[in-house]
């Protein structure tokens, strides 16, 4: 077990009928709020509606930023935050799911500094403060309403890069599993599959696997999910099943699941987000595609043990082999595609997905050559 | 899944050598610090030589507050609320197990408070404002090194109580699992079982069984610490199996072991507190002898779901009995007592017992009467 620390001070406010408090709490932080959203959907729901209720009674006027995309752009970013510093907004209310919030994060950062957000994401600035920001979730998957990092997408060079810091972490989440009934099979997919990856990554790329505890929230987790998920393509109205993916995906990206891993990388995100930057593929697909290829590479290069040990305890597998099959099974299941294919996209492009990869690897530090990423993208066709 | 909030800003430093990072965090709080601590064994594992020289490196003046007892004395935490307030200490540092985290609590409460600081406990005053205070944390086991509770002993009145308040968190614990090595077995005994009672109170006393996710994370954290404890027995010198019982006792008792159970007590230890108040038992060894009885009432009452469920998971148990029988078995292997007579307390006591256990349960809120608390404890002869 390696040295770790750990602090997450998001308070979270959890259940049915939930999203009324987030007014109180956003009414410490000040008297007017960006509310950022995306396409629509909350108008639908009632989520838009109770929000709103909530901040008006608690004295705060509101200014609107909606039309967040799914990999949010860096150019709607910079929108939010002349919008924010013009209309002098005191603090941030996201309502929505993880591009909504990541693309909060981002005004809250942008809002206080004087040069371009992208300084951030570019790593030419740290962030060292932010607006307040407070999240009503209503899409599990990202983790991003527990945590304190945010990807954008600069559509002008394709690069969908991250920022973080702890100014970033939400005061308050609302976490109301209700707002997630209504959610279509591919949005339950792709947050299955992306709360999934987000606790294989350390847990595979750990320089020490003697890390029992970290291992057993991580074996949890993924059952968790992976049980709610198939609880959930049953029956789409199974609060519980609908709760327990919203909470495990929230565990997931909070930073209890890679306690004590050290050393480890996010090999599967950086090769997905090239992906996402250059298809605006939704961010779970890609990585279906990514993880059983890399799960392959992982085998060749770190041999079966943590295949094995992940495979026993989750999917009941019996080797390292079974284990990705499972993973692959797992995917398919939910409707996400697992190969470049499936997603339309052409084998002829993997030099330059790769080349794309490399950016974002290079950034995280992660030791992967172009020539790696190639035979690894060679094992999703 | 029942409505839930959750938030716990400590900060946690983990691992090997981190006892220095201690006096940077203090800094912030201000120059002057109580450190307060226990019978000396901070002296003879070198614990006390690196608290005293980070503190100094870092400008700290020192008023010390030793002699800290097991199931800590109001006598002791008036004395130390005293000097807190005679030296105008601007924070605490506790250095030690979780006795000598809660008597600091109470004294960081106590020295902000113009009245008694047993009004904390008794019920007359709610903790508003403490003392930062700053752990460095030596025995795992309460868990108090990541929460907001704390536990004090009247020795007139006989009366173990808690308090608690967000004011109570401390800033920063450092948990460096070295200074565990030189435990003696009975101490490491008393940890597992107080790590494995903290679980399972909200686990076995929940409104909403259906909660796949928190299910998961007590089953994971039940495993790690039976795992830990049994390499540990085998060998002192284990580092990771230290390692993951210090984290998964932290993690056991920081409020994510019950989130979504809703409407659970904690009935277990409410009757050990009245055995470790009259006899001064270490609670640990209170809680080995209460809990096997106390699963035989859960079973008559509440049926064999939870008790199968959690066997299965955790013992590869095939029923409620053989789930009880293989808690008692892992408590036994410790070397922890089962029964009130392995622990010197003679049954004609059990109507005393369970007396003084009936101020606590009033006090918490839970709906047990005395006649069954006297026919768990004569479960316990």
């Amino acid at each position: 077990m390696q040295n770790f620390n750990f602090q997450n001070p998001v308070k979270i406010i959890f259940g049915k009928g939930t999203i009324g408090k987030i007014g109180p709490e956003a009414a410490k932080a000040g008297k007017k709020a960006l509310l950022v959203y995306g396409g629509g959907s909350i108008k639908k729901n009632g989520v838009y509606e109770a929000v709103i209720k909530t901040l008006t009674e608690n004295g705060i006027a509101v200014v609107e930023h909606a039309g967040v995309k799914p990999n949010p752009a860096l150019g709607h970013v910079r929108e939010g935050v002349k919008k924010a510093k013009a209309e002098k907004c005191g603090f941030i209310v996201a309502a929505g799911g993880g591009s909504v919030i990541d693309e909060s994060k981002a005004i809250a950062a942008g809002a206080l500094y004087a040069g371009d957000v992208w300084d951030f994401f570019s790593g030419k600035a740290q962030v060292r403060e932010a607006l307040p920001l407070f999240t009503v979730l209503t899409l599990p998957a990202t983790g991003s309403e527990m945590n304190s990092g945010c990807v954008v997408t600069n559509e002008d060079t394709k690069q969908k890069y991250s920022a973080g810091g702890a100014a970033l972490f939400p005061r308050a989440s609302v976490l109301d599993p209700e707002t997630t009934m209504s959610l279509p099979a591919a949005q339950v997919a792709n947050g299955a599959v992306d709360a999934i990856a987000h606790i294989i990554e350390g847990y595979f790329t750990t320089t020490d696997a003697d890390n029992a505890v970290t291992d057993e929230l991580v074996h949890g987790l993924a059952r968790s999910v992976i049980a709610s998920t198939e609880r959930i393509m049953k029956d789409p109205a199974d609060y519980n099943a609908r709760a327990a993916m919203m909470w495990s995906a929230t565990l997931a990206l909070n930073g209890l699941a890679s306690c004590g891993y050290g050393g480890g990388s996010f090999i599967n995100h950086a090769i997905e987000h090239s992906l996402s930057a250059i298809y605006d593929i939704a961010h779970g697909a890609g990585l279906a595609i990514v993880m059983p290829a890399w799960f392959k590479h992982h085998l060749r290069t770190a041999g079966p043990a943590r295949l094995e040990k992940f495979g026993r305890c989750v999917f009941g597998a019996g080797s390292a082999g079974e284990t990705i099959a499972a993973f692959e099974a797992f995917f398919k299941k939910t409707g996400a595609p697992v190969r470049l294919a499936e997603a339309g996209i052409p084998a002829a492009d993997i030099p330059a997905i790769a080349g794309n990869a490399m950016g974002l690897i290079r950034a995280w530090g992660i030791k992967y050559t172009q020539p790696e990423v190639e035979k690894i993208l060679a094992d999703a066709v």
